[in-house]
């Protein structure tokens, strides 16, 4: 915890973006805003920082967008900012503007980057998680989560109907790259008759086993959910590696990779309350001399976590959902 | 905790419906018949208990229900239960078909209910909480309650258009009868302007005196989440408090009772994970000899509260959720 | 068809909300930005054309609310319009703007307007029909009905989830004051037992016979679908006329009167793509010379109505509609 | 027109499924119980009739279906009903089951399969335009059109969200092999900067201009819908002829391939209604007399067309809505 005069501060929005991030740039500046605190939009995150991309926000600014998805600050990638002169640059351009305290809203890359720049140019930051991938340490959810959830089980329901219909067997591909959530979550929602997650060993033979037994038992629809993270690589190579049985060739297997659709979309209750609650939140930790923490929820309370163990501390999924999700399917 | 030999169990949903139920059931009737397990739906709650309408479930009675709202195996009142007689009749029907123990899905009226048989009879009973009302100690949150929520946002999101359109007061009436859960999340959620919750006093002036600040500041619309139990009596009661005002002349207000597609609905990912996990933690904590307790999730957690305790102690709000709500409308 | 020389136009909705009106008003600016045109938007309709309230609008205007409900140029009532001055006012306020001819969106009161503005001041006037109720002679569909039809089933199918857990009687009020339109497809759509429209009589009788058959027999929830404008005055006077009866005293009956959120949301594809031709088409009409009419899509094709016809005459209900919903409820 | 006594009639489903299928066998089998005919489901098309996999049907048979994705009834791939053996032995259970005529629900592969059973073994055949596609003649629009193409929308607009936030190109394919139905009403009402279709010629430099323009102008987002059945070969092709040219380098492109998605769901409003129509129609078709022929609703009326036209003529996209798409992106 570090003091330090607070008269203006910056919001920006960076990495992959997540339903709800307009609801916690909303919170953040309302937040600033009653307690008579300048605030400045930086676009495009670490490259808007570096090109002094800034725009000066407002109550009304943040009129209206509680309920979009997206960012209305929008994101970018910034190979510049991996260089210290970009940082330094973007250091540089804070100080002109008058910015004492930056609220960063996004994944573990923009907290890792955020980091750097206060390590080096003594910048004040605060981290609200945001990404679909509710892979960050120090939260129980992230902002996204809900939504991207939600969005994939709709998906998979739909897949449902048309799976019943033609008894098929489904690969369903969810975002998550290095964790199941998502995937775990929407299996044990979906009634998913197999979920295959970054955090459990991938057994082709045994994956094999559970569909034929459950294909030709009940000579019905089957729908396996696969996180993108998968040890084996995603929802084609499972196909793949089905298709050389010739156990296989009688089962109409089909993929569908979910996509970018799970990114998108107006957020839910859940996910408005929480960006709400960390928007505000990551102004208030500010406000009482924080820095370099990220806020969270954890057990239903804010809490704050240093930046570092957000992203070098596992979070671990449920493994009582594991075993649920086998024993109802 | 008492012991009991567990052959076949009995499961029914009561009181008013709720989004997930389905799934709840269907965990409840997977998890007892991999334990080897028989499983007996009752029909239409206590009502059918005392009739005797019973039916025979496994695996394929609970196929393809999980994203159903509603409860297949219904619900009903019954006055009868309220006398002894009614309750002796049941018991003895439950004895009758064998059934050693209950999974009773639903609000306080059901676990009250519940009690009293059990108190009487020596019936093992564990608990479900099952209401969208969220108004059940002993559980972070209840069935059903994720999904009103959403549906509930999503009636106000519409609204929002329309008022935006005419630069109306709209006041929306929301589910919560005894308490704010529904009503504030939305608030929060929706951007409204004001929530009126029963935790907390409603004061006319005050709120007259928002709402004309409101609207003449920003001559723009505004919107009122009323909760069903709020102290004036809803929605209807708020206008007329406020058409006596000849201040509120001019302003064009609206008033919005969502009432029963609360109820109803495909079940969140939320909800059915929850209710997936507390029907399969039911008759687990039958099968390590727990009885008269509610399965609920706090902090993440299965925990077993006395089911007493479930309506007898106060579930509260969260307070800075209020506070929250106020600072960013 | 008049002749007249046009270089810029005015835009403006009016009357209830209709989404699907902001789709209306992109295509109708693009289109005319498209032919050089210049475009005035005129806010909060014959209110704002009183009081000048006009926005200078380009493509960029438009950007981004294709898909939002409401609409940006706002709605009102004006009394005032409903006297000669205030319309000498608005059609001085229109000259003195440069303004030559306007694209008017909106239900029949709001193409009356227009049509005593067009007489008295020689004012080119477009409409396009903006209105959930879809009663407006000279098209097929209106805009927003597609939209308020579908908010209204979904409304339906949720209600229909808890009617069948309680084995309830709903009555469920639509939109609709003089017209079936809505309530008819949704009691089609929805598998209502019985549809009461302003188009057909209202026998009480009937309705109990028919009411009380279907419960009896089959002892389960009946949804009836009643249009506001149904000649018993909406759904809470027929839950009168039924409750004055004994036989529906063991009948668990429920209004729900969905109102507002029938005029908001996000248009469906159907109504966006309505929206668009005729925003464009309205524009096109203008560049052809063509005044005092109204542009809808009959059959497939844009078709230019008489503005007087179109409130004049009655579109009349597919009555082939009324007897499948008798032979398939 | 032939004649022919009727007593006990056969539906079925097949080919890939629609939403608003169930629907129709529900109006199907109301309105034919109606007229004291016998109803027999025949599972899994047309392998079910090889099979002999029939079901009775009655009223309650299709309660609360009306709103479900998919098909009760399932559809299945026939490898043998291609062959004159398999159409024979498919003809002799229809005899042996009493089944006079047959509803047969699907797209132009279903109709063309039953005129040869119809042709080779005088089986009386109405059929049901059941096909998202809306390819064939014969009916303005084919059930689960109208669904398709809102689910592929609503993925369009959460693709937008992502696109506008990080300025990217999006390919978003939708489905529609020889037919540019759905992207196109897609791409209107999705706001989309370029539409590609199998009616029109694919000139990938023509393609590139318009993009390279709109990005550079605009430095925005841009979404390309692509149908299916686009002349260059879907949205991964695009993207590859793309990528050849440097200017592409800049543009983070990606794609995004809706699938699977498209065919499932609960149907919207018009789908229920026009399979309920189509359904009671196909029934009073078989009535009347008719046979060998598809029930279509064309400009708002029911209207019979022999079979062999609905597949061997051409039913044309609207080019208007070509050439607004352009003139509105």
């Amino acid at each position: 915890m570090t003091s330090h005069e607070l008269t203006r501060i910056g919001v920006f929005t960076s990495g992959g973006d997540a339903p709800g991030m307009n609801a916690c740039i909303r919170a953040a500046v309302r937040r600033a805003v009653a307690e008579g605190l300048g605030v400045v939009g930086i676009r495009r995150g670490y490259a808007g920082m570096i090109e002094g991309d800034f725009v000066e926000m407002d109550r009304q600014s943040v009129s209206n967008i509680l309920q979009q998805g997206g960012t209305i600050l929008k994101s970018a990638r910034s190979d510049e900012f991996r260089t210290p002169e970009g940082r330094a640059k973007a250091a540089a351009n804070l100080r002109a503007e008058g910015i004492d305290a930056l609220v960063a809203i996004g994944g573990d890359g923009t907290l890792q980057a955020s980091t750097h720049l206060a390590t080096e140019h003594d910048v004040v930051v605060v981290g609200c998680p945001g990404t679909i991938d509710n892979d960050l340490f120090g939260t129980d959810e992230t902002i996204g989560f809900d939504t991207a959830l939600n969005t994939a089980l709709d998906s998979i329901d739909k897949i449902r109907d048309t799976a019943d219909a033609h008894d098929r067997l489904f690969l369903v591909e969810v975002m998550g790259r290095d964790t199941g959530f998502i995937a775990l979550a929407c299996g044990i929602g979906g009634g998913a008759e197999l979920v295959l997650i970054p955090e459990m060993l991938t057994d082709v033979g045994a994956i094999k086993e559970r569909i034929l037994s459950l294909m030709a038992a009940q000579s019905r629809s089957s729908i396996v959910v696969v996180a993108e993270g998968d040890e084996l690589g995603g929802a084609h190579m499972i196909r793949e590696a089905l298709s050389e049985d010739p156990a296989f060739d009688q089962i109409d297997t089909r993929v569908s990779v979910l996509g970018h659709i799970q990114r998108g979309g107006s957020p839910t209750a859940r996910d408005r309350v929480l960006a709400s609650r960390l928007g505000a939140g990551a102004v208030e930790a500010l406000l009482e001399g924080h820095a370099g923490v990220m806020v969270g929820v954890v057990n239903g309370d804010l809490k704050l976590t240093p930046m570092r163990n957000t992203w070098s501390r596992k979070k671990t999924i449920d493994y009582d959902l594991v075993q649920l999700s086998a024993l109802l399917s």
